[in-house]
């Protein structure tokens, strides 16, 4: 059969990545698709030394990549909102199928692009844009076509994971340990897109779309970061038989959608709670089949490669095949999509708690507390109240069963005004993912 | 589009879990496929009251399922050798698609059918055959394209992994456990497929040949159970930081390809080694993407149910597709197939291993141990001599480095043959899965 033609936009870690393994495992590619995969273009506003492009036409503009009559699949690799949409979107008019691993560009204008695509019958594909080489797109695509999928909950930003990790392994700061992951190039000098859970988000906005079969909502996600985290909070989870983890969590209720990234409680015992380091994993879970998940590197050079050049692979597959006949880009058919599945705001989702608050160490505190917890309907798991010789303060720590965030956002402002109570109540939410 | 029509053979429990899922998510499932899939009839020996079959029509013969014109897909859930064969090349001789859950099947009779099914063009899809629910086939064949994939390994018998786990949280016996599962139906009335490993063996053949590219080769696949896994070992194991799972490994060597199914002893900090009870997980290891690992229900009606239904909805796909435009059954075109590649012998395997020997507490008996090893090149990692009051015999623990097979037999004949040695040498390998 006729080689692919590709044209990759962007020479960074990613684009290099891709074009050094579709070079190295040429051989074992061609076995697989039954054609080779030729990069035809690479546009790229300098050359990367990582990277050998020998006998590859580069150009300094990437419009030439999409405006290339030869090329059949377009990478873009570029990153960011404004540019890479409008190269998309060029890629798209003139008729060619699209691969990205730009999670920005699919959570935020992943709905026009889709319509656009749809109109001109191409391809976009994005398994790249989603925990780096973990094929989880294709999994819950594809391979849970079967099931009503109930919830997914994932570890799905790297740095944050690393970050997690050394204060747990350590009892390390989270802004000493995040300094030392910039030194090593493991954190972005503005680290604000992974800590503060804005990477998460964009990637579980699109997880949610191919589980629930709803359009791309990113702005309706909530997003909590990691930075408040203590060495403490850690060391009281683990106490209590829990490991915090900075998940990402989407789950269809009768109310609507949940759609949040927050620091969580875990219970140790759940695979998930295993997943260290610099590595992601998604918990998805099906009807039919259960409790499933999918681990593996988050990011990287050639673990993103692996994920585009599936994807390129399975554009080489289906370009000739009708429109309807394809797996759609959001999982369900366009005109299925439930436009009227609203995410559900914060304040409604209900979940389970872990409160810390620092008391003075007065007979009386806790009852004030547990009677303002019980005023809201909040019925509490387990107490930890510590002692401490050195302080008249001491640290207190709850656990409460399911509440509503509304309830229990009113009953924090209630403890937070007790005479007795010195500091911010530390509010982490708890999960059971069972 | 047309709805696409599938004939049930087999009404057992996944028979039955899939026409169920098919009814139960009708809406779901047509929304992702852009049409309705039809079971057409239902072949089956008798009944099944767990399974509603209103409006289908039903026949007690199986070839009338695969004779009748209007069948598009043919679901084999009969299991078994023979008849299956059968039944699965006359369907594929009448130009019908066929998907199937039978791991036996396609692990001895796969290539005859895989040519077959291409000289009619059509598909014949197993997701279900390997790992019940989880999509590891999907994963390797279309979601690691990119990579030369240089190893795998897999808890991939659901009884087995059942057994190991109750073995170590309780210390119980094998065969106390054993006695149990058959009560509780976890395991067979004849458990030997599921506990010495053939069963496994037969889904590790699969793997091998879409990760690498080979033809199946089942009759080459070391096997080796369970039975003789003591508690003791367990808690040995546990001492020296490991966790023992009976796992199928496949991995790729200069000299050739590794398939072999036996008890292993894994570091605690693994992923893999927190997968319990009935759930399986492979690891896959690519050059590009890294380690990855796919985790969930390895059986059941349901769960192997959504991997039959994915494979449905695949065949809907790519029914109109040219036959070189899908994936290959083996991930690999035909023509590629690497004929030469052949599987080593197990004598050939390197791996490191545990070896539990009992001697007579006189000094001297550990040095002549050690010197038999020395002899054959193979350098211990780590000793544990036991003291024991009560007995003049003390069991010693060893690891070994890497050593290859052949040497490690001669030397525990070797050690066995010493006249303070008082049974047989336990030998358990080790493999540090990085």
């Amino acid at each position: 059969m006729k080689p692919v033609k590709v044209g990759v936009c962007g020479l960074g870690t990613v684009g290099s990545g891709t074009v050094n393994v579709l070079r190295r495992n040429a051989e074992e590619i061609t076995r697989r698709t039954g054609r080779p995969i030729i990069v035809e273009q690479i546009g790229a506003r300098r050359d990367n030394p990582d990277c050998d492009t020998t006998g590859i036409n580069i150009t300094r503009d990437i419009f030439d990549v999409v405006n290339n009559p030869e090329i059949d699949v377009v990478v873009e690799l570029i990153g960011g909102y404004d540019i890479a949409r409008e190269l998309v979107l060029k890629a798209i008019e003139n008729g060619k199928h699209v691969v990205t691993a730009n999670k920005a560009l699919i959570a935020v204008h992943g709905n026009e692009i889709f319509a656009a695509a749809r109109e001109q019958g191409v391809v976009v594909a994005y398994e790249a844009a989603v925990a780096g080489g973990i094929p989880v797109i294709k999994g819950i695509r594809e391979g849970l076509t079967a099931n009503k999928i109930n919830w997914l909950a994932g570890i799905i930003n790297g740095t944050g994971n690393y970050i997690m990790t050394q204060m747990r392994d350590y009892g390390r700061d989270f802004a000493d340990v995040l300094q030392e992951a910039q030194e090593l190039g493991y954190a972005e000098a503005d680290p604000t897109f992974d800590v503060e859970g804005i990477d998460a988000a964009h990637k579980l906005t699109i997880l949610s779309s191919v589980a629930f079969g709803i359009p791309l909502q990113f702005d309706k996600a909530y997003t909590e970061g990691i930075s408040k985290i203590t060495p403490l909070d850690i060391e009281q989870a683990d106490e209590l038989g829990y490991i915090i983890k900075h998940l990402g969590i989407a789950r269809r209720t009768d109310k609507g959608v949940e759609l949040r990234v927050h620091p969580t409680l875990i219970p140790k015992d759940r695979l998930i709670a295993n997943v260290h380091g610099v590595l992601n994993a998604v918990m998805v879970q099906g009807d039919a089949v259960g409790p499933t998940m999918y681990y593996g590197p988050g990011a990287g050079a050639e673990p993103t490669a692996s994920s585009v050049i599936a994807d390129i692979v399975d554009v080489a597959r289906t370009m000739n095949t009708e429109y309807g006949e394809r797996v759609p880009p959001l999982a369900f058919t366009e005109e299925s999509l439930d436009e009227d599945s609203g995410i559900l705001p914060m304040e409604d989702v209900e979940t389970a708690y872990y409160l810390r608050l620092h008391a003075v160490d007065r007979p009386g505190v806790l009852a004030r507390v547990a009677s303002i917890l019980s005023e809201k309907g909040i019925s509490i798991e387990a107490i930890i109240q510590k002692e401490d010789k050195e302080s008249e303060m001491v640290p207190i720590i709850l656990l409460t069963h399911n509440a509503q965030e509304k309830l229990m956002n009113e009953a924090i402002r209630e403890i937070e005004s007790l005479v007795d109570i010195c500091s911010e109540v530390v509010r982490i939410r708890v999960e059971s993912l069972d």
